[in-house]
């Protein structure tokens, strides 16, 4: 058993709004989307990109329409040095796009991180130093006053060394380490000791990271930090304000939206989460979120599952089936009663419509998903979900009362096999089912005189070659008529529906009747044939066939 | 790119609260848990778990703490009516755990239900419609009258059929579906009628489950709902305000933490977040939030990865190496800098502390998981995950410079081979690096007279054997004489460390020394031997070698 943890684990609350507004807040724009999948994405993977899967992402993300991307941390080692070289002498960085990296709060790592710019038209340089009490006193060591003075320091070495360089449009960005385990007090008293060193202006803002570096508190508890923060800032005007959210709590997307609702302007993340432990926040996630709310993210994952391959590609990590929006399972319904809601509503739904379709938060065609995957049918599934795959897959339209009937079908089969059932294999069990792959065609002859039909045919039944003839008002009723009398029984049609499958030369006409002998219980048979006279008369003896199974008819 | 959504999605907010409360709640006490693993999570699977699967979910279930299963939907088929059947027939329940079954507001499933239920001591049955617009207007084609007599009707059912067997404690849950998206005006009605025909009391609680179907809107939104629910709904006071959220926005698990502060007692959910789609929400991710934030959840995830297995055999799926708590990469760290503040923190622990350790949220020993996995080293790291695994796994305590020293061979390597590096991988570059893998042993002769030590040795060096004599204070002193002596260089020892590795008769002395050749860079040795002097000796040759490979020394 977990052990009793209040002496152990205690929440850290450093603020509570008593008077705060994000609860109200309504998120009208997107935020400014930087990706971290080059730099915090990469350094957690179990084997770090090389330079082809570097470029492979940068691409891609590029694609999607990243104005800012962290590229790397070119103090830390000589492949993400030589990273942001290839990028530079080779002219890769598009015009819009604006190449941003992270270096630690250490002289000789800031200038070799310079030296790795050298010649960028634009870049953003991330500074970072550790603010959080921890790190003050258990990992450096240091007072308040002397990690205030660490960031001065560091951030006018930026400002002198950036100087050297004015060819480069240079924009600085400061990230307090920890924010999400800092005082806010002490966080303010670092950020505005780092402005009033820069000296940002509206017309050139810097750019102040809150990193919830590893996530201890609730969305709610962050969204109070950040608020408090976006409002006692020096110089707010002149900032944009980023938050870096991770995912340890499994809040990181909420967390996210949060902040926005609170004041940020800014947001840093990976694809799909990727990122040190539990992962960075989610953009992917966060941006159709957006989207479905009614607001357009600026970022274009129309082609999701293009992303995915490239992504588990440089990442060598997969993307977990039940993963938001991506999954393979995302928009699969295995429940009866949700496939029949969906079945319902694609019918019902016309182009223009708003989306509102149950259990289906985003058309998945938007996101470059087609239908197919919607629907998928195991044990736990009814008639909706069979009958929407025998529709998309074979064009069958059933009628209901078949419906369930097969659905009874289907369900005895699943308890026995325990698997998924694809549209073939439904297809399988429904031919089987309704005798349709037997291949004598029925024989007959037919003549209409003043509204009555005559039909003479020739069937095999119960052994034996049968010759009938009857008369009614139709062939399907002068058939069942001929019927009943050479079999001695009242066969009588309760319901009767016929549709064309296919086009032209190819089409096919299927009729499905619903059949009672004597009065025994009604019974479904289909029929398929080019003609639709036998399609009737196969569908009539599929159903004849099926009572007999059932014993209601000797057979 | 993503079509404009304007005119395709839009947010539905059902409520707006103005006098919210929630965020300034603090939850201090575990919610009733409800699994849903073996209903709503079975029914989302590609294969539904069999029994023998269904068995061994059931007592991991059990044994985790749960108190509250809900096992099947028994009307559904005839593999879930069994199993609640075996369940009671096989006598499988224990005298604290209450199973619960799922039945749609339909007379034949009602009966079918109660039938499954025949002879339990206790059980919560379960009652669904739905309630939201688009489930009123496309897919049932009823009005809201009529939803609510509906509901009120089936109420009236259970209530009628629980009397006919007094021997079972029954409990009446109801959920309207799609509580998400309905008005919450409408919820409140239908809950009420249902509510009213029940006649809860406070002794003899009815549940209400408010079902976030399909997440459409973000965790504050439904808290603004669930809040207004709680404060509006009749005989609160006799209901138990359940929540059953999913997670199509990734925001499952702040909606439920959320929806604890605005009042709910109660959550369902499954272990990891199974469930249709993106999941249900995942309860052990709840828990063990509660648990860092200083609550006790009062279930049992001591052995998380034996559970995680027990899952992951049961839903035929994987749990993601991401996932919160449990995944397999969310104890490591493969940042330089994470990796050195952890290894401080460590250091600096001590037992009773209060849990403060960066980049760690949780004490991975409280889940059953090992420090082992938390440092991993690739080409992001630096000294503090190297040293800590070579002292983890092979008891080295590398002085600060050789850390500092090493990680940059380390990263040499890294940069050429671009994968993560292990414990062992690590040691054999070491072992090369020093030269430790030489076999020669030093042949010295020593004798100590007046605090003077005199030192013979013989060795090879730069291709030949070599006969040296030397005086100094101590044994290291008097070889480094010799060694100057012999070679015709100023050898000289700027740092020494030296510490024992294993026990007893096996133990061995390291030493490391820091030597300068000459006016060279400094360079450390390391040599390890069951003697402490044969260990120096070999410490210093392995420096003079590495200083010779980079030719400050000819060889």
């Amino acid at each position: 058993m977990l052990q009793n943890p209040a002496s152990k684990y205690q929440p850290f609350v450093p603020v509570r709004l008593t008077d705060r507004t994000w609860p109200d807040a309504v998120v009208s724009k997107p935020p400014v989307w930087c990706s971290v999948d080059l730099r915090d994405g990469n350094q957690a993977l179990i084997e770090p990109m090389d330079i082809e899967r570097k470029i492979r992402m940068f691409e891609q993300l590029v694609k999607i329409g990243f104005k800012e991307i962290e590229v790397g941390f070119p103090s830390a080692s000589q492949i993400e040095f030589d990273f942001m070289r290839k990028l530079i002498e080779e002219k890769r960085i598009p015009d819009d796009v604006t190449v941003q990296v992270l270096t630690q709060a250490r002289e000789h790592l800031i200038r070799r991180t310079f030296e790795a710019l050298e010649g960028v038209p634009r870049a953003i340089v991330h500074l970072y130093n550790a603010t959080a009490p921890v790190m003050r006193r258990v990992v450096l060591g240091m007072s308040e006053d002397e990690i205030v003075e660490l960031a001065r320091t560091n951030a006018q070495l930026f400002k002198e060394i950036a100087a050297e360089h004015p060819n480069t449009d240079w924009t600085f960005e400061y990230s307090p380490e920890m924010y999400s385990d800092t005082e806010v007090e002490f966080s303010k008293r670092v950020i505005d000791a780092v402005t009033d060193v820069w000296q940002p202006t509206p017309q050139k803002k810097c750019i102040i990271n809150l990193p919830t570096t590893v996530e201890h508190s609730s969305p709610n508890i962050f969204a109070d930090m950040v608020e408090w923060t976006h409002r006692n800032l020096q110089r707010r005007d002149c900032i944009v304000l980023s938050v870096h959210p991770h995912n340890d709590r499994g809040t990181g997307t909420a967390t996210a939206e949060m902040a926005l609702l609170a004041g940020a302007d800014r947001l840093e993340g990976c694809l799909f989460g990727n990122g040190e432990r539990t992962g960075n926040l989610d953009i992917v996630n966060v941006a159709l979120n957006m989207y479905i709310n009614g607001v357009s993210p600026g970022l274009d994952f129309s082609d999701i599952d293009g992303i995915r391959a490239t992504v588990e590609y440089c990442n060598q990590l997969p993307v977990h089936p039940r993963h938001p929006y991506v999954g393979e399972l995302v928009y699969t319904s295995f429940s009866g009663s949700h496939q029949d809601a969906i079945k319902k509503a694609f019918a019902a739904r016309k182009d223009g419509d708003i989306w509102e379709m149950p259990y289906l938060p985003i058309d998945p065609k938007d996101l470059g998903r087609s239908y197919e995957a919607v629907i998928r049918v195991n044990s736990q599934s009814g008639k909706g979900g069979i009958s929407y795959l025998l529709e998309a897959e074979y064009g069958l339209q059933l009628p209901r009362r078949l419906q369930i009937e097969f659905s009874q079908v289907v369900q005895h089969e699943m308890d026995t096999l325990g698997t998924e059932f694809t549209a073939a294999d439904l297809w399988r069990i429904f031919r089987k089912e309704f005798s349709m792959d037997i291949s004598q065609v029925p024989q007959y002859r037919m003549a209409e005189e003043n509204g009555v039909v005559t039909m003479n045919a020739k069937l095999n039944w119960d052994g034996q070659e049968r010759v009938l003839e009857g008369q009614g008002n139709g062939a399907i009723d002068a058939f069942v008529q001929a019927l009943s009398q050479s079999l001695g029984r009242s066969v009588r049609v309760m319901n009767y529906a016929e549709h064309a499958v296919g086009e032209g030369a190819n089409a096919q006409a299927v009729a499905y009747v619903e059949v009672r002998v004597d009065d025994g219980q009604t019974m479904f048979g289909v029929g398929m044939d080019a003609n639709i006279v036998s399609a009737s008369i196969r569908a009539i003896m599929s159903g004849l066939r099926r009572a007999a199974a059932r014993q209601t008819v000797a057979a």
